[in-house]
C-alpha cells in the first residue's frame, strides 16, 4: 500500500501543538488521502463566493459542512446543508451555515465551511478503529445506517489487518447477504471496502497516536465506495507497552517451571493443615521423583526431607519454589529464589492486589523482573502436571493422566476442575491456578503445550487478558496444532467506555473479545459445563476430514433432538445418495426411515445398530457418526455399548478413525452404558441429545479454524 | 372496528367466480378500504388522459403501476413508474408502461394502469397474515424493506388480535428501537400500525378463503401509516375444521382416563416379556388400587386375576382399557371398548401411521369417535399416574410422587423421563405417552392437569401440535395458574412451504411456534436436558415476588459467571441500596466485595455463608438468591449444605418463601451436597455456574407471562 506518512505525521504533530484531541473534517481528509481512503471531492470556503466558486469546480449537487473546533455535533448545530443544486443555493446555504452555528454557540470559533461532492445513494457502512485495552488496535466493519447501529452488527479484527481478514469481515456479518446484492441489487464493490478495512488498520498501526476513526458512513457502490463523514480521535499519552520475553525465553523458562527437576517448598511444615503441610505431602505423596527441598528456618527436617533455611542454602540446581508463606514475607523471600537462579515462583498466597495491596504485588514483579524469576499468581491453588506426577499445590492430588491441560484464573474454577476431573476420570495433563496473573499468563502457557507431547488440548477458564493481542498472536499459532478452548468469563459487564466515536460505541467488549479469539482459532465455550465437557470430550473425538455429518438413530424422537442439535451447533447433515440409501435400507424394517437421520426404528435387535454402524464408519463418503440409542428389552444398554465399542474399535483396527458421539436416552442403566463408551473413546452422555452433538461441534469448529477442513 | 363485509364478499366472490387466486391491486384496495386499512389515494386509468386527469385529483408527484392478472412481479416487467412530477411525465408514463408490459408478456391481458399519490419516504414496515397449518390464521409485523428481509426480523400472533398483543408485536420485534424513534427521529404512530395490524388479523379470521395478506411496505410515519402494496392471496378449499369436544367434555373424559376406578387389559397375558404382560404386573406391583381386569379369550387367570373373553363380559364399570394387542385386531377389540361405554383406550400398539399404516389409524380414529372413545396413541408406552399407583404401561414401575407431570410425543424421550426421574429421585405426578396422538393430545391433557391439585408444573416433549390454536388458547389460560414448560423438536427443520407472500417467506414454521407459544405463557425449553431439568427444578422454587435477584459468592470467579448467567437468562441484578451494602459489609472481610455481587471471599468460615444468606433471605427488598459455594477445608461442602438447608428452612417457618439456587464448585463431594440441597427444595447443582440459573429464570419467564411480577 502506498502511505504518505510524512504528511499524517505533519498534521498529527499540529494537532498535538494545538492540544486537540481530534482532527479537523479537512484534516482527516488530507489524512484520508495520504491512505488512499476514497472521500468525497471538496474544499474549505471561507466566503460564500469562495464556496460558490469551489462547488463549481468539484460539480452540482453540493452539501455544505461547518467547520468548528468548538462544534462536535455539526448536524444538531444546523451546520449541514445537503442537496444544493445551483450557485444561488450554495451562496445562501452558506450564510445560513455561518448564522446557525453562531446561534448555536456564541463566540464558536469557525474554521469556514466545507465544500462536498454530494454522492448519489449508496448501501451505508462503517469502517472505524478504536484502541482496546487489551487488544490494542483494532479495526471494526458493519453496515451503517439506523437500523444497524440498533442491530450493533459489527465486527473487530486486530489491526492491522491483511485481505483474508478483511473479506472475512465483510462476510462475517449477519447482514452480509445485503452486501452480496439481494432483490436483484448489484453488489458492491468489496476489492473497495477491502482497501479501506486495510488502509484503516494500517493507520492506527503506523500512528498509535490516533485512538479512534470512524468513517461513517461509507457509501458503498457496485464500482467503488467513499467515506463521506470521517472522524479521527488522538491521545498523545499511549499506554505501556506489556512486558513481552521472546517466545525462546518463554519456552525456556516454562520448560523449567512445568518439568521441574528440582522443587523448593518455601514456608515448608510438619504441622497438619498449614499450605506448607499440604504441598509437601502432595509433592512427595503424588509420586514427584526429582529433588523436593524444604524450607523453613525454624526445622530440620520435615516429612522425613531435610529442611533447609533458605534456598541459597542448597547445593544443587532448583527449578521452582512454591511459595506457601504470608504475604509479607514474600519479598525477602524472593530476592533469595533469585539469586538462586530459580525459573519459577509459585506464590499461592493471596494478600495482593486481589484485596487491594496493588503496590506489593508490583514490587513483587520488580524483584522477580529483576532475576528473570517468573511468577505463577499470586493467590493460587498452585499447579499439577501429571506426566512428572508432580502436584505443587495445597489441593488434593490428582493423578489421572490424559491428554488434556486446563487452567484457571479462579480458584473455584480450579476446583471444579478437579472435582470433575476426578468424578468423571478425565485424564489430565496439567492443572494450572493463575489467579492474579501478576506476571505468567494464558499465552505463556500457551507457548508451553504447543510443544508439550503429553497434551493435545488446552482448556482456559479466563477472566481478562492482559495482554490480548499476544494471546491471540500465539493462539493463532497454537490452534492450528491443538485445540484452543477459551471460557470467558465476564462476557456480559458492560465495558464503562466513554464513547466519543460510534465506533467505540458499538464496541461492547465482548465482541471483541468473541471476534478475536474466533479469528485466533479458539474455541470458545460459553459455559463453566461447555468448558468441562470440551476437555473432557475433544482430546476422545479423532479429527473429522470432513463435514459429512450422519445421524443413526433407534428413536425417531432423539433422531428430530439431534438433527435440532446438529443445526444448532454448525453441523451438516450429509444429503444421502442413492446407493447408500440403499444399503442402510437393506438392514432396516422397511417401515424404517433411510435418508438422514438414518432411524432404525425401536425394537432392533442389537445386529441391525452393528450393520448400520459399520456400515456408517466404512463408508468413506460419511465424515462423523452422531447416535441415538433407545433404551428396549430387544437390546439392552450395555449390550449397545459394547457392540458400539466392538465396532469402532475393529474399525480403528483397520485405520478408520472417525469421530462417534453418542446420546443414550433410556433408563438409569444408559448411566453405565455412557461411562463404558466414553472410556473407548466414544463421547457419549445419558438423557441429553445435544451435549454429544455440542462436543461434536466444537471439534468441527476447531478443524475448520485449523483449515484441517 | 367498523368493517364492510358486503364489499369484501362481493371481490372475493368475484375472484372466486374468475376463479382466480390472488386479488388484484384495485381490489385489494377496496378490501382495505372496507377494514380502514389506509392506502395511498389512486384510481385506475385505462388511456393516458384519463391517468392525467387522476393524477390532478390526487396530486404529484404520481406513482403508476401496471395491472394485469398476468404480470405478478411489476417491477421486472417495468410496470411501476415513480416520481412523475407533472401532467407530461404521466401521459408519457401511461404509454411507457403500457409498452413495456405488452413488451414482457406478449397478449397478457392488461386491465389498465393504477395512478397513485406519491407518499413522501417513511420507516418501511409489513404488516400480514398467513395460514399455519397448526396455527391457522396468524398475523404478522416486522421492519419492512430489503435489510430486515435478510435478517427475518419478523413476528407472528395468532388472528384475531387486540391491542395488547399488536403493541407487544410492535415492541417486540429486534429492531423496535427504530421504531420509538433513533438518533432524533420523531417516532412512528403507534396507534395507526396497531390499528392496521388488528384490521388485518380481521380480515383473514372474518374471510378464511383469504390465505395470506402482504401490506409491504406499510410507510409508518410520526402521522399515520399508509399501506403502500398490498397482496392478497386466496384459498377457497379450507382446511377440514379440527375435532374440538368443549373443556367440560374433555374434562369428564380425561377423569376417568387418568384417575380411572377399573381398568382392563386386553390381550393380558401370562407370558414372561408378552407387552400384556409387563402391563398387567405393572399394574399390580405398583400398587394400583382400583380393578383390575385381565381381557384373553384363551386364558382363565391371569396373574391371580380372573380372566375375561370380552371387555362386555364384564358387569362393573370400567373406565380404561390399555390395549396389548397387535394392530390387526385393534378395530374390533375398540368396538366391544365403545359399547362397554369405555371412556379411554390407552392405544400401545404400534404398526398404524408410524409405519404408513394411514387408513388403519383413520379407522380406529372413527370407530372410537363413533362411541365417544378417547384414544391415547397408538405407538405408545402408555402412561403414569402416580396419585392413584397407577402404572398403565410396558415399562418398569415408577413410584416417586411429586408435583410435575410430563408427557412425551416420542418413546425415547419418555423413556428418558423415567431414566432421569430415577437417578435424581425425581417425584412426579404422571408421565404420559402421546405417540402419534391421533386422538388426545397435550391440550386434553393440558385442560385435566389445569385442575389436577397433585400437579404444579406440566413439561411436555412436542414433536408437532396437531391444532396449535386450540393448544395455544388452552395453554394461555392454563399457564396463568402453572407453569407449562415445552419442549418443540423439529425447530430447525425448514418447513417446505410455498411462498407466494413476503410474509410467508418470513414464517418459519419455528418462528410462529416460538412466538405463539410465548404469548401463551408457555416457557420453552430449548434442549432435552433443560426440561428434564426444569420438570426436576420448577416445583421446588417458590414464586418470586419481584425482580430483584442477589447473589451471595464465596468464589470472585463465580460471582463472574454467575452473573454473566443472570444477564443471559433475563435475570436483574439487584442495585444494591447504601444500607444493605452496609449490612452485608459487617458480614465479611474488608478487602471482600458486597454491591452485586456479594464477594464473601473464599476462606470464610460456615457463619459468614449463614449470616449473609440470612440476611439475603430476611430483607424484603431482595427477591431471589443466586448462591456460589466454593469448596474449603474451612467451609465443607456438606457444612455448607447444611446450615443452607436449615437457614431456608428456619425462613420458611417465618414465612418466608423466595427462590433459592446453588452453584456448587469443588471437589467431588459437592455432588453429594447438591443432592441434599435439592430434595430441600434448594436447586443446587456441582459443576456449573449456568444451570442453577437457568432454572431460576425459567421460573422468572414463567412468572412474567402469568402477570404475577
Amino acid at each position: 500500500m502506498d502511505t504518505d506518512k510524512k504528511t499524517v505525521r505533519a498534521v498529527l504533530d499540529q494537532v498535538k501543538a494545538d492540544g486537540r484531541t481530534a482532527l479537523s473534517a479537512p484534516e482527516a481528509k488530507k489524512v484520508c488521502d495520504a491512505y488512499a481512503i476514497p472521500v468525497p471531492k471538496e474544499g474549505l470556503a471561507t466566503s460564500a463566493d469562495e464556496a460558490v466558486k469551489l462547488a463549481g469546480e468539484i460539480g452540482y449537487p453540493a452539501v455544505l459542512k461547518i467547520v468548528s473546533e468548538d462544534i462536535l455535533h455539526k448536524t444538531e448545530a444546523g451546520g449541514v446543508l445537503t442537496g444544493l443544486g445551483d450557485a444561488e443555493a450554495v451562496a445562501k446555504g452558506y450564510d445560513t451555515i455561518i448564522a446557525n452555528a453562531k446561534d448555536h454557540k456564541a463566540g464558536a470559533d469557525i474554521a469556514g465551511v466545507q465544500v462536498q461532492q454530494m454522492l448519489p445513494p449508496a448501501q451505508e457502512v462503517i469502517v472505524g478503529a478504536v484502541t482496546d485495552p487489551s487488544f490494542g488496535k483494532v479495526v471494526a466493519f458493519g453496515l451503517g445506517g439506523v437500523l444497524v447501529e440498533v442491530l450493533k452488527d459489527v465486527t473487530f479484527r486486530l489491526a492491522p489487518t491483511d485481505r483474508t481478514n478483511a473479506i472475512s469481515m465483510i462476510e462475517g456479518i449477519r447482514a452480509a447477504e445485503i452486501l452480496r446484492g439481494v432483490r436483484g441489487a448489484k453488489p458492491v464493490d468489496r476489492e473497495a471496502l477491502v482497501s479501506i478495512i486495510i488502509s484503516v488498520s494500517q493507520l492506527v498501526d503506523d500512528f498509535p497516536e490516533i485512538s479512534e476513526i470512524d468513517l461513517n458512513p461509507v457509501f458503498a457502490r457496485a464500482d467503488g465506495a467513499t467515506a463521506v463523514d470521517v472522524r479521527m480521535v488522538v491521545d498523545f499519552s499511549p499506554p505501556e507497552a506489556p512486558f513481552r520475553p521472546s517466545q525462546e525465553e518463554i519456552l525456556t523458562a516454562m520448560k523449567r517451571i512445568m518439568e521441574p527437576d528440582a522443587v523448593a517448598v518455601i514456608g515448608a511444615s510438619a504441622e497438619e493443615g498449614k499450605i506448607g503441610n499440604s504441598v509437601m505431602k502432595n509433592l512427595i505423596d503424588g509420586g514427584y521423583q526429582g529433588e523436593i527441598y524444604p524450607i523453613n528456618p525454624r526445622a530440620d527436617e520435615i516429612l522425613g526431607r531435610k529442611c533447609y533455611k533458605s534456598v541459597k542454602d542448597i547445593e544443587g540446581a532448583i527449578d521452582i519454589a512454591v511459595f506457601a508463606i504470608p504475604a509479607k514475607f514474600v519479598l525477602a523471600a524472593l530476592e533469595e529464589v533469585g539469586e538462586k537462579n530459580i525459573a519459577g515462583a509459585i506464590m499461592i498466597p493471596s494478600g495482593f492486589a486481589e484485596i487491594g495491596e496493588v503496590e506489593l504485588q508490583r514490587e513483587m514483579v520488580a524483584v522477580a523482573r529483576k532475576h528473570n524469576v517468573r511468577v505463577m499468581g499470586p493467590n493460587i491453588y498452585g499447579f499439577y502436571y501429571t506426566p512428572k506426577n508432580l502436584c505443587a499445590t495445597f489441593c488434593t492430588p490428582y493423578d489421572v493422566v490424559g491428554k488434556v491441560a486446563l487452567s484457571s484464573q479462579s480458584g473455584g474454577v480450579g476446583m471444579s476442575i478437579i472435582g470433575f476431573s476426578r468424578s468423571t476420570k478425565m485424564g489430565v495433563s496439567a492443572i494450572v491456578g493463575l489467579g492474579n496473573k501478576s506476571d505468567l499468563d494464558e499465552d505463556d502457557l500457551l507457548t508451553f503445550f504447543e510443544q508439550d507431547d503429553n497434551t493435545d488440548v488446552i482448556v482456559m477458564h479466563v477472566e481478562d487478558l492482559k495482554d490480548g493481542r499476544s494471546f491471540a498472536e500465539v493462539a493463532e499459532r497454537v490452534s492450528k496444532k491443538k485445540p484452543v478452548v477459551v471460557l470467558k468469563a465476564g462476557r456480559t459487564a458492560k465495558g464503562a467506555r466513554a464513547a466519543a466515536s460510534h465506533t467505540a460505541a458499538l464496541a461492547g467488549n465482548d465482541q471483541i473479545y468473541d471476534d478475536i479469539l474466533r479469528q485466533s482459532g479458539v474455541i470458545r465455550a460459553m459455559s463453566l459445563n461447555d468448558m468441562l465437557q470440551f476437555a473432557r470430550g475433544l482430546p476422545k473425538l479423532p479429527t473429522p476430514r470432513g463435514e459429512n455429518v450422519l445421524i443413526i438413530t433407534g428413536a425417531g424422537g432423539s433422531g428430530v433432538l439431534l438433527s435440532d442439535a446438529c443445526v444448532d451447533n454448525g453441523l451438516e447433515l450429509m444429503e444421502m445418495p442413492d446407493d447408500l440409501d440403499k444399503a442402510f435400507r437393506e438392514f432396516i424394517p422397511p417401515f424404517g426411515a433411510a435418508g438422514n437421520p438414518v432411524d432404525i426404528t425401536g425394537g432392533e435387535p442389537p445386529l441391525t445398530y452393528r450393520n448400520t454402524i459399520k456400515l456408517g464408519l466404512e463408508d468413506d463418503r460419511i465424515d462423523a457418526l452422531v447416535l441415538g440409542y433407545w433404551h428396549t428389552i430387544v437390546t439392552p444398554p450395555m449390550v449397545f455399548a459394547e457392540l458400539l465399542a466392538e465396532v469402532v474399535e475393529e474399525c480403528r483396527a483397520k485405520g478408520i478413525r472417525k469421530p462417534v458421539v453418542a446420546s443414550l436416552v433410556g433408563d438409569v442403566a444408559v448411566e453405565e452404558a455412557s461411562e463404558y463408551l466414553y472410556e473407548r473413546g466414544i463421547v457419549a452422555y445419558p438423557y441429553t441429545t445435544e451435549l454429544p452433538v455440542v462436543v461434536l461441534g466444537a471439534k468441527y469448529r476447531w478443524a475448520r479454524g485449523a483449515g484441517l477442513l
